[in-house]
């Protein structure tokens, strides 16, 4: 970790698929002096579909940082017909973070941009209550109470989206925040926005799962993070995880343990966000971890 | 295991909760010189039902074994409001097998009965194709083929049960048996059809769930183990598992991985079941293990 | 949670297995006008002794709070020769938490304590080093460095010791502390030092786990909470968990991955301590949750 | 599942990593009419060694089928520095199955390879003992006896290697087999054969693994599938998984429920012996499911 870190870009990209993809992008990048560190290509063949993720050292790339993109789109992505993302390491995404009143995922994900482990920068904390300004306050980030009922949300949301702009926002986490987006925000922000759903998705959509399992009489309860789409916890699915449950568990108890399942599954979503290693496609996720 | 299993009853009961059932049901046994071997209750705070299993060895108690209920019933059951079930491990359930034409789930339970683990008795498997015969043969269980249309469903079923009750059956087990049983079926044998379903219910109910799973993009599949009841797939839940999967898994993978928790869930309720450790209330199990 | 808690006792008891344990104490509870919340027992046959956990309501109970330990003793303890320990549920119990330099456990059981999650009082934070004051400070949590080398180590220790004394310490959580105690400090602590270790024990017990996790080429990687005796990594465990890893993991990756392992595993083993629900007999716990 | 499998050749190599070796390997496969069907990659960036499988379609293929193995020495294999294994998917591997009295692996397999799911050939059954010659006689598969002591261990294991040789074996399974190969035998099978072994190992090496769990009070049990080597217990490891367990779990328990990690955990490394999807390295595996 004391040596320093080489200057990255990273490629995220997929295509019809067709012969000489891997070998043609790698060719490029190895004539203009970069030098591959990770490589990961997957190919979904019912979908007929190419998908590949390229790490690669730009140190003693020929071509200038900001003309890169350029020049792949010109000699790549128009030759394979390409959808593509370009990202360098130097870049450290901006996420606004809203919660409602429940601190564990809030403080979890706090505790790990400070100790670095989450490579993210967070400009601004956004909330419907003022319960955890305390928290944003230790760790001396702006917080940002937006009161909302059904007759502001839409002058609300305006404000929010003004004030993400204007901190240069690229990304947003809905960390146990109890409202549901409208339509035109969520498209503000297309495969922008990482939700935490507290079941095991597609089983109990909506409001009060843990109530709904506990009704249900299950044996494992889950935790689901997922972008966010106009259709109600129904967009792609990043990370899962399960616990296992009795009938000894009361509703609060299925609560709390539910918890740690929501604030790990929703770290693990963010660390694959933020780390650029997974793409979207046809409401599904792709995953190169 | 080369000393003499000792004679044990196995009191399964539940009632409205209240003081005093421990110690009057363990004082009962006591003076009749029962040994208690395992105890275990519970109480539902929220529905105020108390939940019970016992089993105590038989060995020499003074009421002679096919009056115990008797006197239960007389003595326990009135004063306490008691549902009771009341069974002894020389009694091995006996189970009715049915199939179609995957054969993983019926390996799995007749190499279980086959090594003793299971302590049921198979005397007959049914199924609606004549697929599974060849397996039936090689462990000398008598297989009886029904041909299953709409036509003939009805007439068949009857027909089913005439041959269950010739032989006996205690239980149920749907191992992976693609008929949806009729509500009089269901009826014969209340809290004793055991199936198993490919899916961590309650996603993904129904048909093709494998294929859900993989139109969705979920991260995890799994398996469960429920009571069957007219509401398809919405009886009690005995037993559920998952397993990860990714987006590299095609719908053959996933009917494969699932496969392996499809055997493994159905055989530990079925272990469940056949030593007397589950109990159902209100559409949910009550499980002492 | 809006209404009252009521004030509640626990009960945690072990003593030889023998006939009317349960029924004497009940009735003693009864008699007295306490209300028994839950009871949990086991009987561990092989060692032939009996263990067991009551909670419970004391706000109309006939003994005056400060006499209930005589009386149990006196009326219990001595006719079944037992071993117990009371505790109340209005007292919190005060930990002492000692790090070194990695902060994940640290926020994970300070954002508990904070929710309210984790009834515990935390008035001081220890540490080898200076790294984690800021998070101490964050927390308003008096901050203790003690640099610790072979020559300080006995007085250092006595130190730290006394402190403890001052602040009326209840148990002590090494949260990823980097220093093996001396047989004489845990000695003061018995049964009440937790410490997270970064393997499943027995696997890889010492320095430098996930090193030799690489090394050997392990498919999981685990962690393991336990009680601290004077064998290193050997105490008594409270709880484990593991998370499955593949070849592709360096060991930077297994240090990231095994971050989450330990901090849940941890703050399991801190709820069931807590909430008084483990005892410990011939170095395993037995947990009634 | 109806249509025609294509007939395919499955390259598994690793080499010093250095440029060109993708795009070289794929032009050759393509140049020569070879449909590549996948190609998985990994770099092991501390030992600078690259790790490649590759399947594709030989239906078309310029190079005759017994003289791909000579064209990729020559044209690839030296210029890359490449340690190779070829194969063919018309090639089923030969199992030679080693048991002792416990039927749960034997009956996995068994019936995994009845049912198509696990594509290898059963051409022999060892055991040193005779109680599952009723199983191998239920599946039609020819029973070997062979009585071990310390005397005859050297001119039985003999007698066993000239049968395996006479069978055409390619791979052995030490299913629940309860004796010490010498490595006389070892080195006659190398990464070719696979034990199952009842711990999460390095945890609990040697005999009664179960017992040693109990006894250490650990919360989770485990299940190793490795390639075996001289040293005991400490060759390549395949695939592992755990299952949680608590106080109340007798060894009998441990046993009970450990059988059921064993077989699904030997089945799945079995699996991937079996599609060639493994490789070993320096005592670790890198597989690629």
């Amino acid at each position: 970790m004391k040596q320093q870190t080489p200057k990255t870009a990273i490629l995220l990209m997929h295509c019809p698929d067709q012969k000489g993809i891997i070998s043609y992008t790698t060719q490029f990048i190895h004539e203009n002096q970069g030098n591959i560190i990770y490589l990961d290509q997957y190919v979904d063949r019912e979908e007929g579909r190419f998908f590949m993720r390229i790490e690669f050292d730009i140190d003693s790339f020929l071509i200038p940082e900001d003309k890169i993109r350029d020049y792949i789109e010109t000699l790549l992505a128009k030759k394979f017909d390409m959808t593509l993302k370009l990202y360098f390491n130097t870049q450290k995404p901006r996420m606004a973070l809203f919660v409602t009143k429940m601190s564990h995922c809030l403080y979890d994900i706090l505790s790990r941009t400070d100790s670095g482990e989450l490579q993210a920068e967070i400009p601004m904390i956004v909330s419907n209550h003022q319960h955890l300004k305390k928290v944003a306050d230790k760790f001396k980030i702006p917080f940002f109470h937006f009161e909302m009922n059904k007759e502001n949300k839409k002058e609300q949301e305006e404000a929010q989206l003004k004030l993400m702009k204007e901190h240069n926002i690229d990304f947003v986490v809905l960390a146990r925040y109890m409202q549901i987006l409208s339509p035109e925000f969520i498209k503000s922000y297309p495969d922008k926005i990482i939700n935490i759903h507290h079941s095991f998705l597609p089983a109990f959509v909506g409001a009060k799962p843990y109530h709904a399992a506990h009704e249900r009489g299950v044996k494992i309860i889950g935790a689901t993070s997922h972008y966010v789409t106009s259709d109600l916890d129904a967009g792609p699915i990043i990370e899962q995880d399960v616990a296992k449950v009795s009938h000894k568990d009361t509703v609060k108890e299925l609560i709390r343990k539910g918890k740690d399942l929501e604030k790990i599954v929703l770290s693990r979503a963010l660390y694959q966000h933020v780390n650029r290693k997974l793409m979207t496609y046809k409401n599904k996720t792709i995953i190169f971890d």
